[in-house]
């Protein structure tokens, strides 16, 4: 089944200390977003890329995309008031049945073996999100207080988190509810089932400045 | 009070592929223990020290002090077979009423800012450790599936976890458990509340070779 992929790209630049919001900053000399959407390409070069933006960004990146000579075509929707929101105006674009990934702008180090491993199941089941173990003890918040938790029981979520795109879109027609933290959240709200892909560590979500100086040293050591 | 702390170094090299044990790999041309020992002298130099090593590591440690120049005093306690006898023996090194903290030989970047938190709380309340929020969604794995789950109510914990000596030896008197995975959760065990002190995110458990990329990064940006 064809594949595409769903790249959100809304942050601001706050958590980085930066006005510069945070997929446009530069990653080993170039910006995040164009590593993000270049990883799909290398991965798969006739994969289908959706890339939603802020629509008050559209021109900044345009004028990136320029300077830095990038050709990657791709459609593009307009970044909306949540990241549901956000992610429902891109599957819009999406109109034959394929198996879409719903990817972080901000996530450029996924891997092959990832991708592999959640678009393949995602074939099988509908639907595949990619996880990793909790490296640290985990404590629950519980009435002003906290208490221990099982660690081996948790897993971390990251992206892409792969559908049936038939599905997905089914589910992103429900109305927003708070618990909407991730697109897994969404299609399991509208009763289909989850399944656990494994992920790779080195897909860390750039949000902090110390992030970007974990991301300059990926660069390179992949 | 009198500050202690006793760092753990029982690590094997496995999860490095290495075969040098995790907390003797160097980092910015020094052992990470050395900067992970540093790192307290630094913050406070009269703090007292008790290094848990494995038996069979100390003529390696010893050699390694000798090639880099370490000169650093501590007190010096064998590990045991899992992580809870290694802190048990620690523990016994230090006789006077102190506030100990317990800390992963392989953590180097703890703040001034995390400790001064830790030991602080830790004189008012009996005990403090450092957690820091999750970045990514979480799921909890339930009969063969798996759930989201609010990440705002999940914590992840750090060290050093300090405690008022007295009561953290009192802990230790009990028998071993499986679920023993800190030193918090045998603080608890015994009946002692817990308490929750801000870390730092730099503060990261050096356990793979991504995380030594990670750790020479950071090197010289703190």
């Amino acid at each position: 089944m064809k594949k595409a992929v769903v790249i959100v790209a809304g942050g601001s630049g706050s958590r980085m200390n930066s006005d510069i919001p945070k997929q446009f900053l530069e990653l080993g000399g170039k910006p995040v977003l164009m590593r993000t959407i270049e990883r799909f390409v290398e991965y798969d070069p006739a994969i289908e890329i959706v890339l939603v933006l802020p629509k008050d960004q559209v021109s900044y990146w345009d004028g990136l995309c320029e300077k830095y000579g990038f050709t990657q075509s791709y459609k593009l929707a307009f970044g909306g008031e949540t990241r549901f929101e956000s992610v429902r105006n891109g599957l819009e674009s999406l109109k034959e049945e394929c198996l879409v990934g719903v990817h972080d702008g901000v996530r450029p180090f996924v891997s092959d073996q990832t991708l592999d491993n959640c678009y393949g199941l995602a074939l099988e089941c509908d639907s595949a999100i990619p996880v990793v173990d909790a490296i640290e003890s985990i404590r629950i918040l519980d009435e002003g207080s906290s208490k221990a938790v099982d660690r081996d029981l948790y897993k971390m979520v990251q992206t892409p988190q792969v559908f049936k795109c038939s599905m997905l879109k089914k589910s992103y027609q429900e109305p927003y509810q708070k618990i909407f933290t991730d697109d897994a959240s969404v299609f399991e709200y509208f009763g289909y089932p989850i399944f656990l892909a494994k992920g790779n560590r080195e897909n860390i979500k750039l949000t902090t400045p110390m992030d970007l100086v974990f991301g300059e040293a990926l660069i390179g050591k992949l």
